[in-house]
């Protein structure tokens, strides 16, 4: 490609780019194609010659039907993953410098710029000095990694001899009954086994009880077993509960157990100060992920990963071949994680601070904190309506609760309506199980949203929900 | 950011990238920066409010200093990581989008688009119809991968039960001594253990040896111990020597063991039919990894996972929350592994064959292997200059060894020559350990280099590694 052509496109792409995001109020938020038809759209043979990108727009179309619109102002599903234009103008800067990092030498300033703006984040985040940060693709990952080294820190690295074959004891992990998919998954990728992976009771408010937790650790000691490693959720995914950080970073200190909280969600509040109580107790942790890539605003995939004593990280992931040595004193990244490789990530952080300023993404989250209020208020205030769940941050969990119907009768008519809701196109939010029983989870906080696009939705739910059942309002 | 800040930053950028493309053969191929140099150019607090991009061009040319120039014509270190302009454009789009793939109905399109372009992948490599494909960010991830799938599948799943933790027989796993730091980095991180780790032998070709691998399985079984994965290398980082897999697979099919293979450099050259017989027999393996990131240029992170049985990869690594589940069968690539989220990467497949077909991009691989013969040609020909390993592709492997010189004192003149290339500026080369001695890497394959910058390289080898002891020519 030429740059004459580079440009041209280029220049195209940019503006196909702030038109899609200029009529996303007007495309169906969930995409409405079936299974296949997307990729009936490609030939089944790749093209031989090139074939230039002229029509480029028109094919880029053709997609359309086949995207969910994460970045619609009427988007509640799952959690946001904003992928503000500030974003986009990082990663075209990133994948343009080509970089890839693989040691400090191999991109001094890929590294260092990682380095400033992790250490950036700390401060936003009010993390004490000592942490040091270093960007995961995901919180997912992020656990693995936690895992990971709190194994090798309990067995005394036994990567260096029989690995968790030769372990007399079984190391044991524990997490709430409530924490994300990606916990459990990492816990057992990291060869614990199932036997030895605690699912702990949540209290009333979906949080980690401490007792059971505290017996648990009791019981597997008393069987011959080394508890290991705690993760706390700091913002739940059904939910957003908060698990008790300062009781739980207690116990774990006490008993010599490794604290991962991973605050996937939660953890963008935290740049408001207001918020910080929720995880207080926090500058105890051995590790902590928060995924800018969600509701702050620094496109996926950038997962915010922090450590309280790097050296323990890097003694698990370090590997020295002669063709990566350098010589140089630096950080070398290729040592705190399992990629080798690295893209220029850390550029839209620098880039959303440029756009925005703290302050800005400080007003933003408020913003969406005070719409999650309000909807709830609104539930609140409704007949047959149900807030199922403490409302911390931006989610509200809710259930129509028509008089007559329970059970799974109640089940199939929440997800009967949820599924109206996003057949129509006009929003889209996620029905999840929560203790047995589905519910709706309305999750606020895609960068466009305002306040009339949650009335909006509020209005949306009711026309969904009640006039089956409903009396006339 | 308005759209119209958007479009006027946008066009800036891409101009921006465009000339600084055009320009890299002006700069320094490698930083040249000392550590905290970059870092101290940001604020040591993040800024509270937003600064704009008014003098973005300025603030990035303040970071070139800071960077690796992977995309010069005249690097020619580690291995080459092209991230030509289509990618760029691709990842523009990508980003643009703002598409968060976690299962099939985030996103439809990201899943088909990769489903199809993994397809086409597997077509121009040449790999039977069978093969599923998965983007992964990076080898040494494939390699995690593969290896736990590996280690479920010879426990019969011991993830359900004990883990690693309860199993009888210690799992043993068996790789080159020439591999790729990522693949004993992933056996330890599986859990493994250093002690199940066997590092195989090699022959003069640096290819490892079957009969010492049927030996280590042998006395491992003899042992007590339960062989369960060998990792074949295609292309070995050191000297690209090719480990002989259809051998390697007629053992792992006899002894039941997983047959990974890294081909994360030259499964490129598979484009290339004339190149097929370096992996032929791959049509056994288990599981199979090429990175278009490096030499084919589909820029970083995208590294080809191809699997034979996708159950064994998706029994290991799936997870079904009900806030995932979405009742639509189709294809989940959370369950392909470690990462819940994904970038829409697999657009960069598609505009790289856009941009090139599958004809351009052969032309360009042909191309880099013909410089790189015509390379060994000339220190082949050249007296005190040694090849010092098989050239099946496009690296090439050599010392200058003057008269009298010899051990360390020859490593001190191979790393004091190459340095001296690499502080030049005018070309960036690896040093790298051989049987315990250094030697220079040159690995040819950058998308802008042509015949006359590896001629230009040659001058400057011979210039800073001759005058010192070397006759006059
Ligand atoms: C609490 C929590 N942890 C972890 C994750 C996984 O995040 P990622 O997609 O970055 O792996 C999520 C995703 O929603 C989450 O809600
Ligand atoms: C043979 C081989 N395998 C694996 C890798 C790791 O690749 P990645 O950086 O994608 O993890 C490399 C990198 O050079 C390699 O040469």
């Amino acid at each position: 490609m030429s740059p004459e052509e580079f440009k041209r496109v280029g220049y195209a792409l940019i503006d196909w780019i702030a038109e899609y995001r200029a009529r996303l109020e007007q495309l169906p938020v969930m995409a409405q194609v079936q299974p296949g038809e997307i990729k009936a759209l490609f030939d089944p043979a790749p093209p031989q010659r090139p074939q230039g990108f002229e029509g480029i727009q028109e094919e880029l179309e053709a997609l359309l039907p086949g995207l969910t619109h994460w970045q619609s102002p009427n988007f509640f599903a799952w959690f946001p993953s904003n992928a503000p234009l500030s974003s986009v103008l990082a990663d075209l800067v990133a994948t343009g410098l080509g970089q890839t990092g693989i040691t400090w030498q191999a991109s001094p300033a890929l590294s260092e710029v990682e380095e400033a703006m992790m250490d950036w984040l700390r401060q936003m985040l009010g993390l004490p000095e000592g942490f040091q940060g270093v960007i995961q693709d995901t919180a997912s990952t992020a656990a693995l990694v936690a895992l990971l080294t709190a194994r090798e820190r309990a067995s005394g690295y036994a990567q260096n001899r029989g690995g968790l074959q030769a372990e007399e004891q079984p190391l044991t992990v524990y997490v709430s009954d409530q924490a994300h998919s990606s916990v459990p998954k990492a816990a057992l990728l990291a060869g614990f086994g199932q036997d030895n992976l605690r699912l702990i009771e949540t209290d009333d408010r979906f949080a980690m009880r401490l007792d059971a937790l505290a017996g648990a650790i009791e019981r597997d000691r008393a069987q011959g077993r080394k508890p290991c490693a705690v993760v706390a959720a700091v913002g739940t995914t059904a939910t957003t509960a908060i698990d008790p950080v300062r009781d739980l970073a207690e116990l774990c200190r006490e008993q010599g157990l490794w604290l991962h909280v991973d605050a996937a969600m939660a953890g963008s509040a935290m740049l408001l100060p207001e918020c910080r109580s929720l995880w207080e107790g926090v500058e105890w942790a051995d590790s902590i992920s928060v995924n800018p890539h969600k509701w702050l605003g620094m496109a996926m995939d950038l997962s915010a990963y922090f450590v309280r004593e790097p050296q323990h990280l890097i003694r698990a992931m370090s590997t020295n071949p002669s063709y990566l040595a350098s010589g140089v004193e630096a950080r070398n990244y290729k040592d705190w994680g399992i990629p080798l490789g690295r893209r220029f990530r850390a550029l839209k952080i620098w880039f959303a601070l440029k756009d925005q300023g703290v302050e800005g993404l400080q007003a933003r989250l408020r913003r969406d904190l005070e719409n999650a209020r309000w909807l709830e208020a609104q539930v609140r205030a409704t007949p047959g309506w149900k807030v199922l769940a403490p409302v911390p941050l931006q989610t509200v969990c809710v259930r129509f609760e028509p008089p007559g119907l329970s059970g799974e009768a109640l089940d199939q008519h929440t997800l009967d309506w949820v599924n109206r809701v996003n057949r129509s196109g006009q929003a889209f939010i996620t029905p999840a199980m929560l203790r047995g029983r589905w519910m709706a989870r309305v999750s606020i906080g895609a960068e466009p949203t305002e306040r009339h696009h949650v009335e909006a939705l509020w209005q949306l739910m009711r026309q969904a929900a009640e006039p089956i059942e409903a009396a006339p309002r």
